[in-house]
Formats: C-alpha cells, sequence, structure tokens
C-alpha cells in the first residue's frame, strides 16, 4: 500500500525546500548524510511538538532499517517523511498556508447533517443476576421505559437456562435520532448450577460478529450494514461487600476479548462509604490479578487528553451505583431518588453514588467510542479469528484484469 | 441479516399497543386481518410523514408476498414492520419517549471531536489540455500555492505520453486538518493522436481502488484505510463555443462509472454572455445526448433536501469559471481578478462568472457526499465487479465453530 501511494505521491518546491533546511541543519559539512541518532531531531524539528511518541518510535524503527553505518542518506530521509506524511494529517512545517479563508471547515457541518439524518445506533447488553436492578438501572440511565418489557403479557418464568432478549427503541433529544438496543439476559446466574452460563451471552456476541461479517464480505452489500454488535455490556456486581465471586471472573475473563465490559456495583445504598470504599478496592485488586479488561482502561489510546480522561474514570470503577424510576420531591425540586425512612437517596447526586458518572460516561463522553472499540478492537480481531481459517480471503481475489 | 435480527428483536409493550391500535382501526370487525390496499395507509398513520415513498413501495411489496387473498394479518403485519423498523430511525409513533433531558444528543461532539483529530482527505483530479487554466484554478479554489510544483527543478518537457502527478498537501482552518492530495495529468489531450488518452487515467483511478480494495480484505487491516480514491474529477472544456469535442465525449463517457466528474468551461471570459449561454446549452444537450453520468445530477439521493438542491447546481452545469491567482484593487478591496483594458474580471463575483457556485459545491456543500458517493457508488462497482471473478469471497468464509 504504502508503495502504491508512493509512486504517485510527489513532495511540492515547499515541502521539498523545508525538509531540506532542516536536513541542513544537522549536516554542515554537506555530506548529505546525517547521524542516525539525529532523526528524531531532525523529525520532531519538522514536525514540530503535535507527533507522538509511537510515531517517533516508528519513524526510529524505518531509520534504523534504511541507515548505512549509522548514517542517513537525504533520499531515505525524505522517503521516511513522505511514508509518515501518508498516513497522518499532523504534518508541522510541512503544512501549506492559505493566503484567505476557504470555507472547507464546513466538512464538519456536512458531517454533522449526514449523520443526523441516518440516525445512531448503540447496543448495550446488561448482565447480572435478577434482582439486582438491571431495568431499573436502563431506565434511569435513559430516563423512560426503555427496559425489557415485550407483549407478552403473563409474567415470564424463570427460564431454566440464560435466555437472551432484545428490544429496540428509538428516542430522540434535540433532534438527534437514537437506536438505542437493550438486550437483556434474564437467567443468567440464577441457575443451581451456573456452569458455563456466560455460554450463550459469548455466542450471541459472536453471532452479531458473524451476521457483520457477511455482510461486510458479501459482494452486493448494504450500503449500510446494520450494526447489532454489542457495544457495551455492564456487568452487575452484587454488593456482598466481599471480593468478585468465581461466577464474576469467569464471565468477565470469558468476555473481556469481546466486548467492552464495564463493571458496575448493583445496589450500592446497602453498603456504608467505608464498606463501598474497601469492597471497590477489593474488585480493582481481583481485576488486576485476573488480568481482565474492562473498559476504558484495558483499551490503548494514541489521544494524551483521552489518558487522562480514562485515569480520572478509572479511579471511579467499579462504579457504585443505586437506580430508582420513581421522581420524589427534595428540596421542592422533583428528583429521581429512593426514599427510605432514614433519609432520600438521590440518584443523579454524585455524593449519594457514581451513577452520574456511569451516565457521563456511557452516555455523554464515550458512546462514540464504545461503538469504534467494538468496531476497530473486538469486530477486528473476531474477523481475524474467522479470516485465519482454511485459506486467506485475499485468495479469492483474482488479478485485476486491467 | 433480517431474520438474525428478528430473532432478538422484541417489541416493546408499548410499540406493540400502539402497532395493534392503528391496525385495529382498519380492521372495525376483529378478523384480525386488514385488506392489503391498506397497508400504505395503516403504515403512514404509524410512521408519520417522516417515511419516504421509496420506502412505502418496499413496505407495499412486503406486503403483497405475505398477503392471502389481498388480506394480512396482524402477524404478518407486525413482522412486515419490524423489519422495516430494523433499518430507519425514523419510527414515527413507535418512537419511545424519554420524561427527561439525558444527554446522548452529545454524541454529535463526540463525532466532531473524533473526525476533527483524525483530519480529513479529499483527492481532486484535473483534466484537461495543457494552457486551460488547471493549476491557477486549483490555486484560486484553495487560495494557495498548492497545484503540481514538484521539487524538480527544470522546466518539463511536454511528456510524449498522458502522465500523472499528485501533489499532497496538508491545510489547516479553523483546526479542521484536511489533506488534500491534487492529481492532475499533464499531456492529456496534448498529442497529435489522442486516441485512448483516457486509458492511463483510467488505470489510475482503478489503481487506487484496487489498493484500497487489497487493504480492506486483507487479514490484518490498517485502523484507518488510507484513502487515494480519487473523490471528484474536474474535467476542463476548453472555450470553443462549439459543442463538445469527440474526446471530451469519449474521455468522460469512459470515466463516467468510476468517478464523479464535474465539467467546467475553462477560461470563460472569452465568451460573450449569450455565447456562453448557447455553449452552455449545447453541452447540457450532449451530455443528456450521450447519457454522460455527472455530478450531482447522475447520481440518485433519496433526501428531499438535496434533490431541491441538486436541481439548483445543475442549472448551472457546467461551470463557467475563470481563475485567477493574482490580486487586484478593486473599490478599495483587495480581490482576485484578471485585469484586461477593459475592464477588470473578479473572480468571486457571481455576476461575472460561476467560479463561487462552482467552490460552494465542491468545498462548502459536497466535499463530504463527493467523499461519499465515491464509497458508495464507485468503490462498490469496482469491488462488485472485482470479486465477481473465479469465485464468490464468501466461500474464503469457514463455517463459524461456536
Amino acid at each position: 500500500m504504502s508503495e502504491e501511494f508512493d509512486q504517485q505521491f510527489i513532495l511540492s518546491q515547499q515541502q521539498c525546500e523545508f525538509l531540506a533546511k532542516t536536513f541542513h541543519k544537522f549536516d554542515p559539512d554537506e555530506n548529505g548524510v546525517i547521524e542516525l541518532e539525529d532523526l528524531a531531531k531532525v523529525t520532531q524539528e519538522i514536525l514540530g511538538n503535535e507527533i507522538r511518541s509511537s510515531e517517533l518510535q516508528a519513524i526510529r524503527l524505518k531509520g534504523e532499517g534504511c541507515a548505512t553505518e549509522g548514517y542517513i542518506t537525504f533520499g531515505d530521509f525524505t522517503k521516511i517523511m513522505r511514508e509518515h506524511m501518508s498516513s497522518t494529517t499532523r504534518w508541522g512545517g510541512l503544512k501549506s498556508k492559505l493566503q484567505a479563508f476557504v470555507g472547507f471547515d464546513s466538512i464538519q457541518d456536512q458531517l454533522k447533517e449526514k449523520a443526523l439524518k441516518r440516525g445512531f445506533e448503540f447496543n448495550l447488553m446488561v448482565v447480572g443476576e435478577s434482582g439486582l436492578g438491571k431495568s431499573t438501572m436502563i431506565n434511569t440511565l435513559f430516563r423512560g421505559t426503555v427496559s425489557r418489557q415485550s407483549c407478552i403479557q403473563h409474567p415470564e418464568p424463570l427460564p431454566p437456562t440464560v435466555k437472551i432478549n432484545s428490544v429496540c427503541h428509538v428516542i430522540e433529544e434535540k433532534s438527534v435520532n437514537l437506536k438505542l438496543s437493550i438486550t437483556d439476559t434474564p437467567g443468567f446466574g440464577d441457575q443451581i448450577n451456573n456452569l458455563k452460563s456466560w455460554e450463550p451471552i459469548l455466542e450471541y456476541v459472536n453471532k452479531q460478529f458473524e451476521a457483520y461479517l457477511n455482510e461486510e464480505v458479501s459482494i452486493n452489500r448494504k450500503k449500510y450494514i446494520p450494526d447489532t454488535r454489542i457495544h457495551c455490556c455492564m456487568y452487575f456486581i452484587p454488593p456482598t461487600g466481599h471480593c468478585l465471586r468465581p461466577l464474576d471472573i469467569e464471565f468477565m475473563k470469558k468476555l473481556d476479548k469481546h466486548v467492552n465490559i464495564v463493571p458496575v456495583i448493583a445496589k450500592s445504598d446497602t453498603l456504608t462509604i467505608e464498606e463501598r470504599h474497601a469492597f471497590k478496592q477489593r474488585i480493582r485488586d481481583d481485576i488486576t490479578h485476573h488480568k481482565i479488561r474492562i473498559y476504558p482502561s484495558g483499551y490503548e489510546t494514541d489521544e494524551e487528553d483521552e489518558m487522562v480522561a480514562n485515569a480520572a474514570i478509572d479511579k471511579f470503577l467499579p462504579f457504585a451505583i443505586i437506580g430508582s424510576d420513581q421522581l420524589h420531591q427534595v428540596n421542592g425540586k422533583k428528583i429521581l431518588a429512593r426514599k427510605t425512612k432514614w433519609g432520600v437517596i438521590e440518584v443523579e447526586n454524585p455524593a449519594h453514588c457514581e451513577f452520574v458518572n456511569l451516565r457521563n460516561m456511557l452516555i455523554k463522553s464515550r458512546m462514540l467510542d464504545l461503538k469504534e472499540t467494538t468496531d476497530k478492537v473486538h469486530y477486528e480481531n473476531y474477523r481475524r479469528q474467522r479470516l485465519h481459517g482454511p485459506r486467506d480471503i485475499s485468495d479469492a481475489l483474482s488479478q485485476p484484469d486491467n
């Protein structure tokens, strides 16, 4: 690919002069070579502070590949720079100047408008034993009766095995249409023997990947592939106050390579401040010890601001939450709360529980990132494993006939 | 796919009741059936005015598929509705209500932020004989020296065949980074015998598709596939005042299935008002007669506002343009213009030429659509043809092993 690109990509005079000038600074003898050691410095001088350490690393590696006795020629240097430039838009000093306003920044608005017309999809899964308030939490999160309530009228008996149900809603806010699908897993952890109760859930997750993959590789594919892949799996930990149970560990370990897992402590109003603190610490230790990958801290990011944000979210994990779909009057305002004989627990009060932190992450800051991580990490993993089957998919392509 | 989706997608109680209520209106005898004739009316009542005629058509077809003696049962009706709901977010009366503000509209800002960090790519190609002002036009469009000026210092002799050169620039406006690649085709139409001078250009366009396809089907693909596909091809028609020449027709007919073609009349300051008008009309007739597909009118759209906008743009096609990278003082303001002994031709004055219309379309309103059309129409066409090779690509997928 990069060779293909090289063939057609000529440096402009301006870019060429800028590269030569900077190169010359580090080659005062005009031998046409610089020391390999200086490569990082030269690159940084050209690309400015926008460059990331991972990129500098990659450039350094390329330099090592083409250096002769620790020296790099100008030809090789421009080749390295060109290859790098083809993969990023952070060009620093190589950027071209415009003499006046052109207006291509409106591509942002074009993007927004297209996305508005199409609407967004978000698929959320909740896993946990019955009675932990999963449906209530979903209704609290989205302020409506969006949780599982199928048209089957009679109360369902507890299923003998784990079942999987999805309910789909389109909700609208400020003319943004969101197709929200809530997948519930009644029966999980409710059996006498919960051996392999994660299996039907993993199977479901993979089935969505398979459906997406089948559409993606088909010859006459849809313009927009319907996305039923699970973008986020909220795992409800019962507020035992002890530590993670074997069932919790098994579930998260089996699923963490397939879906973004966000662990929450359900019904955390049963824990005192000290209990909650100690419980969270023990869960965190368990997660580290068992190398469970949770969202967002288990996922790498190149962006520094995201790293800072992840560290801030990380402090709260697992979110100790309380759900309620009942409104109560507190100080003259109607708020979501649970009224007890000894006080009112305000769901949206950060001093009472971490529901607001959870909502901010899920809805206000990371909804798109959850979708992208599902697509770029989990789906790609699935695809890679599926295609490493009997033969390479690229074999199916004949040679171009032009 | 839709069957897979059906399995997991349960209607909520609210949705189910709404469907039943509307169905009942058209089935007063409570036979549990409605007439096929009423299907469109029932659907419209449920989905509201948001529904498009193409969608009504599809629902009608589905209804015909499952009707018995002109009647549709409630079961079949909910199935049709569910299938339709899975492919759109315009749900009308089936939308779920929220009791309070949730904040998921911020997904728009999340989208914007992600796009900003990543930057945009736009690949523009200019085709036309030398001396028609292609480089000047590109520099006028982007207000800078962004056109071909490679680091080769000596003036290039006219190439003996059509050559293809690309120059890449990153330009920035309001912190939006745009990687702009300008592909030039020196030598096109400049030979004594211009037979098949479109061939190297088509080959180049397809080579970019092939590179993209190879990356897309590879097992370990890049997170973001570098997009070198040509998003728009500006074809420069010489201001002869007659009609399209055989060379123009041949080029556009050969390329119009592979790339978005925007025809422009170059150096239109050589035409009087009447000449320009008559020339444009003759070119439009030629385009219609030879069934040449030009952007945007040759591309279907479902959106009504886009249809209106296309019709407005269509009136101006081919854009009669004048380019200039020289600033001249007019009424105390410095503007892009060409100064002649008989007056000053203002490039950005809509009364003088249609440069502003061209710029508005290319940059301010359709940049993203040009990219999407390339991806969803031209690239898909290329992919479909390539995969209809020796065997189906989906054969390469083994059966899932879960």
